[in-house]
């Protein structure tokens, strides 16, 4: 098989959840099998796509949107490609998935915003609750977690190695990516 | 082969040249070649990555960036795409030649103004000349023709299929799409 299937994981979760260490595992093992794969990270779309654009719920739904279209471009050209924006909103996800249809694998990266905040990687938290980020998913902004995702990634409970290698067994059982070279099947 | 050699035909030149036309010969020919492709025509991007643009020399140059953004992700992923905007300025052309490399392929749509506005399929040339349409390429904003073009399609002295034709013969020689099944090679 020559990673011809394009498909969609669509990565959604808290900022810290763990969404872009998660994908970057699965890149990895995607390339490790030869497989085409694009990553569209919400700050790489934001420059190239969306510069100007805010983060009021109008910008993002635009952001978002202009996501989903290009990921439709890819998957649908079977190249398989992973987002990992927050995309906070149920209804674009929703649009997103009508366009992809079966291409599209939403993956709730499952972590609350107390867990999220202690992690607090890049210190957005902090700000954000000090009030010097406005509209900050989580905090004062609403995150809608989706109602029946593909999968679902505790993060609070696993390591992003475990949840990487339960997104690849489920691409494996849907016989979406080729098998690892040299594996007895 | 199985269309997986990615490359961009960069179609350029004015409103009513004759880029959507030929691109579109273009594409049923590789469709029938069963080679995977893309279009990304001017409007469509416009409405799905640069709504909220407009014109002016900044925004056509955003929205042409935009176009090879994804122009990139696609041919560098194997699918071979075409782009139908007027793009009126060298410098941007050339930093999507830049980023793609020798996927990139200039193919100038080339006819007068003059020609296109007896032409005028849209009725934009009208409105440009009465004034009704500002900032509008050829008229009342610049071109700046390709320098050094992989593909001159002169448009005022052949017809659409022979464009069509040329730009296939160029793909085949470069061994960048399957041949016609049934062929004889």
């Amino acid at each position: 098989m020559s990673g011809e299937k394009g498909f969609c994981l669509w990565f959604t979760g808290l900022s810290g959840a763990g969404k872009t260490t998660i994908s970057k595992l699965v890149e990895h093992e995607l390339r490790d099998r030869r497989s085409r794969v694009e990553i569209l990270d919400g700050d790489v779309i934001r420059e190239n796509l969306s510069k100007g654009l805010g983060f009021s719920k109008e910008d993002r739904d635009t952001n978002i949107r202009r996501i989903a279209f290009v990921a439709d471009l890819l998957s649908r050209n079977g190249v398989p490609v992973m987002t990992a924006a927050i995309s906070p909103y149920e209804a674009i996800r929703g649009e997103a998935r009508e366009t992809m249809g079966t291409r599209f694998i939403e993956i709730y990266v499952k972590a609350s915003v107390e867990v999220c905040a202690e992690r607090d990687v890049k210190g957005l938290y902090k700000k954000a609750f000090a009030g010097e980020i406005k509209e900050f998913t989580g905090v004062s902004d609403p995150y809608e977690p989706p109602k029946a995702p593909e999968i679902t990634l505790d993060t609070e409970h696993q390591e992003a190695e475990e949840s990487a290698a339960q997104v690849i067994a489920y691409l494996e059982e849907r016989e979406l990516i080729p098998v690892r070279e040299g594996a007895v099947v």
